[in-house]
């Protein structure tokens, strides 16, 4: 106990021969005569030493690891941990297992952290990528090893498999909702990236708002930052400036949670002072005394349909049949959109 | 492109040279003049090939990967996704990156997965060992890798690192909290595992009850799966078989999310019809409408001290001063628990 792996050459001194013949031992090669005392010792000495095969040399053999790699860029949020498990399932199914990075949604740490997987060998990638994604996974896509882009597209290319939700769908149903629930002085709160393709629920919010007749002087679009503290924060200015606004539409869920923190400390009742919808379907929004009106994206189905992908690539599978795969979205109606042409005591029966 | 990560044989083999001429190269290595011509070709080689340098290489030189790994039992339970944020921002800070695991608490995954582990020369590791964690850490420990278990105990041996809460505090401060209010007849929904230290958390149960003179006649203890699934069928048999109860005290919170979604099911008022008390703090309990009277682990901290331990061990500092952390638990009043001795309008208020 030295707190270091052995080595093939640790093992070798002790047993007094070659690195080489050990690899022949322990990988019971038979292309090379070994005396049985040799082998014997060679077996004592890596007890000895605990020897731990190493698993590049498997790799060089061209074995696979049986390891994919899984990149996601915030743990704290259930829609990212709940993809993480359907990925897990399907890759228990092989028999691979998941090796799981949070990038914080930091270009650097994703650099960091794919390098660091190719070092390792890894069999495969699952990806949702920062707005660094092209430039960060450059090596990987020109060495070919199966990947698979979720969530976030890699802006600016088109060679690359992609497994995302509709985010036009999710802003225009969300928006659409509330436009029939009679509000007109819609805010849409949201997330400042500088990933291109999320302006899609932007994008829907106003188009539905646009065929309800709703003006850009009713609604209004806020971005911030992805964080709960943000969400908070976004939420206060907003019903300090816009007072007028009657429903809040939270187009991610780690920002709704703070907003409705900050609905609750000013004891401002949701569902019948104000309406609030979101896009997710984290736990909190529909446990207990919660019920929140939301736009469900099926992340188990999203992960499940990514993995099933990648092993198809992975297993050298006819890949002419792979196609990108965009989800739809779908409306849950809860009890946190109260109908704006119905007055307030109506609205608490 | 070939899907396939290139050797150092393939990039010798293109170059026209040997591997270990390779090696050298693109170690830079001063041990052997090596042509300008050769270099050129070797590293030209080497871009052409998309070469990625091998962390095993590097490990063999004693160079550290920089890269540890955690364990952990359930992803979609935020009692460990906490810690694990918690030991990112340590990692963090030396500049290491975590690989992250999901045992599903299955001893056999657990094994496969320290196994594959060991071979990719991880450089320390956290560990929330299940039940047959002794046998599967058994080749790390005889090594004497850094690591770090956590949670739950190695049972049976003690020559491990050990940080973890105070079970035994926590089954004690929330049994304590409700015969306060004036219950008796309490149940305690538990997990029925294999690991004997959780039992403490029944044991601070039934003892806190025993100091208010309340008997295993008016309590009682149930144990199932630790799953939501459970926690809601649970939930459904007690208050069948025993209506008397008044009192639900959830050891677990993934069991207690189960077992509020039956009570809301049949519309039983929690804090109002029955009172729920559940040890951890999950964002379902305290967002929104919901502010559930619970125990506080303090995940953050948890993860945080055992982070701090495995890099003071892997940076070779003094260990003397290294002593297993059992860390308080305490209790945060919501509005979940109703005091008995009121009737039920006055508690409405």
């Amino acid at each position: 106990m030295n707190g270091k792996y052995a080595t093939l050459k640790d093992v070798a001194k002790l047993a007094g021969t070659t690195a080489s013949t050990v690899s022949y031992v322990l990988n019971d090669s038979k292309e090379r005569y070994i005396s049985d005392e040799m082998r014997r010792r060679v077996l004592e000495a890596a007890k000895d030493l605990n020897y731990v095969k190493c698993s590049v040399a498997s790799s060089l053999k061209g074995e696979k690891r049986k390891i994919i790699a899984v990149l996601v860029p915030q743990f704290s949020n259930q829609f990212f941990t709940r993809i993480i498990l359907a990925i897990e399932n399907v890759a228990d199914q092989f028999d691979y297992v998941l090796t799981i990075y949070n990038t914080f949604d930091d270009p650097k740490r994703e650099k960091v952290i794919i390098n660091r997987m190719a070092q390792h060998r890894m069999d495969g990638y699952i990806i949702i990528p920062t707005y660094e994604g092209v430039k960060n996974t450059e090596q990987l896509r020109k060495i070919g090893i199966p990947m698979v882009v979720m969530d976030r597209p890699l802006e600016g290319i088109d060679d690359f498999i992609w497994v995302t939700t509709n985010n036009y769908q999710c802003g225009y149903k969300g928006a659409h909702y509330l436009a029939l629930k009679g509000h007109r002085n819609i805010a849409f709160i949201g997330w400042n990236s500088r990933i291109n393709d999320l302006d899609s629920r932007k994008n829907g919010f106003w188009d539905a708002l646009a065929a309800s007749g709703i003006t850009s002087e009713e609604a209004i679009v806020i971005d911030g930052e992805f964080s709960e503290e943000d969400g908070y924060k976004m939420t206060k200015n907003l019903l300090k400036t816009r007072p007028d606004i009657t429903a809040i539409f939270y187009g991610y869920n780690v920002q709704a949670q703070g907003g409705v923190r900050y609905l609750m400390k000013e004891n401002i009742e949701i569902g019948k002072d104000i309406s609030v919808m979101l896009i997710g379907s984290p736990e909190w929004a529909v446990t207990g005394y919660n019920n929140f009106t939301h736009i469900e994206q099926d992340e188990y189905n999203l992960g499940k349909s990514a993995a099933t992908i990648l092993f198809s690539i992975i297993n050298g599978e006819n890949q002419e049949n792979i196609q990108n795969i965009i989800q739809d979205c779908s409306l849950y109606e809860g009890n946190s959109v109260y109908d704006i042409t119905k007055t307030k005591k109506e609205r608490m029966l």
